[in-house]
């Protein structure tokens, strides 16, 4: 009797331990540890890496993966001169920091050169290539100074006329539209100044119109006056690179485009004047007070050494690009 | 009899039945399932993914995270004056699309500059600030010619010293040095030309010493001779966007650097006659047949219109940095 006795609560007090060993385990089974936590953390951690990656890389053409930044639609307006590919490509280089843009090339051409063709397809950004040949009678000729005919105004009405003829007109049409020489600089931080304009949003341009800078002037919060060395009393007396349009305003506004036949200086204002007030102006760059964007010249080379030797048939060999 | 048996029996089997379970539970409770797999996988897209973010990036002043890619040592020579931060800004930016660049800034000034430090500060590359003025009688005066005396000698001959004493000279020592002046235009395929050079490796330039552009001759692989519109009997007829030299090459030759004194044209020789025979050089951009990089040039801004309203005590803000 005692040995069944000791067996009977030997027997009781195992199949009661491990009873309790089982549960305990299957519990702990049952949770898949608890990677599952990790697994969504770094998925996350992932997610947000590949989004900074391929707007750091301008991926691809096809349409950017993040749709809920406005895009900045960049109009550029350039022409075939000795210094044009190097002037793409640093200005390529700005815009491939710069998430959600779409560039807009608009050559001086009657037909797209294959220097820009293949420039663009090679840039790594998005982009729609055009092209408008500038009228004669309203070319610079030889020798005239760079202000006598205002330039590429044919280009950038070319622009507004893609945009308004492929982009939809629709409630959540969100962009904005900036109007960049291939010949300035401009900071990155300008972009993101940019990006959110509800109508026209204004800062300073640095060394433009023979200033150290021009640009609005904030009281309040509001533009009051303009900071320029010429004819302040014009309705826009801003430079070119000084502005950016919300896209809505532009769709909204089918016949605002640049008049070449302005006076001097009165291109950015022919454009402005019937589409927004002063008072409407968004001033950007900490109340306009700091300068993001330079109004750059670049210097046209010097060729003697390459027509001498030209003369001679020991010119630089025409195949190479330059 | 019979109850004791059955009773043993039972224990037996549910002793053994339990003992199996409880060794598999703790096999599986050890593993922590699978998602160690999944974990590592995650965390090696997530190492890879931050190592090229960090290099598009050229992510903070920390020593960049690829320590095999050769380190890319870049020496600008900058001074003061009105487009110095706009060229500083848009050449940034260029770099910033280099993995493993570390920029040398050398100002032409006995101090280092508030505009130069918080603009290098800010501009997210690796770098290190230095400064040697120019001394009075090898500045360039109100209207000299640019050519008139070389420019930017002291500034990359104290860039080399600094590489000399800071860079460790052992074995592993890998990397390049390039000299890249702030107003030249370099395309980012050139980086990843020169970042392999074992002595010195050279290329064409365009836009430069009156040519669309100058640069090296290749024959079955080797440089023969040089396509230049000056002075082609020169040492090396190069222009100083024109070739790199190997981090070894450098810190092997102290006593290699520019000589101020050289004819007008020969800098550049003056710095690689002792370092390279024009036999050894490696000739890159698809055996010179490529234009990477440009000699641009940026127009001095005219002041006239600050002048005229500064004289009536309006002029811009000098408290506004351009």
């Amino acid at each position: 009797m005692r040995l069944r006795f000791k067996l009977k609560t030997v027997f009781i007090l195992y199949f009661t331990v491990s009873l309790l060993g089982l549960i305990y385990a299957l519990m702990h089974l049952g949770q898949h540890c608890e990677c599952s936590e990790h697994d969504m953390t770094k998925d996350r951690t992932i997610s947000r890496l590949l989004g900074k990656l391929h707007s750091l890389q301008g991926h691809t053409k096809k349409e950017p993966t993040k749709p809920h930044l406005p895009t900045i639609y960049v109009i550029t307006p350039t022409y075939a001169r000795l210094v044009q590919k190097a002037e793409l490509t640093r200005l390529s280089q700005t815009f491939l920091h710069v998430p959600q843009l779409h560039w807009i090339v608009v050559e001086d051409s009657s037909q797209r050169t294959d220097l820009v063709s293949h420039f663009l397809e090679h840039s790594g950004l998005v982009f729609t290539h055009l092209h408008i040949p500038t009228p004669q009678d309203r070319k610079l000729q030889e020798g005239d100074p760079n202000w006598l005919k205002p330039r590429g105004v044919e280009q950038r009405n070319e622009g507004l006329r893609w945009l308004r003829e492929n982009i939809w007109a629709g409630e959540t049409a969100e962009g904005v539209v900036y109007f960049a020489d291939d010949d300035n600089t401009y900071s990155l931080q300008l972009f993101e100044e940019m990006r959110w304009t509800q109508r026209v949003s204004v800062w300073p341009v640095g060394l433009v119109g023979g200033m150290r800078y021009e640009g609005p002037v904030v009281e309040q919060g509001r533009v009051v006056r303009f900071h320029t060395g010429w004819r302040p009393s014009r309705p826009f007396p801003l430079d070119m690179a000084g502005f950016a349009t919300s896209l809505r305003l532009v769709l909204r506004n089918p016949e605002a485009r640049f008049d070449g036949n302005s006076p001097m200086g009165f291109v950015e204002s022919s454009f402005l004047q019937g589409l927004v007030t002063m008072e409407e102006l968004e001033p950007k760059a900490e109340m306009c007070t700091k300068v993001l964007v330079w109004h750059t010249r670049t210097e046209k080379p010097k060729m003697k050494r390459e027509e001498a030797l030209q003369a001679q048939g020991l010119g630089s060999d025409s195949k190479v690009e330059v």
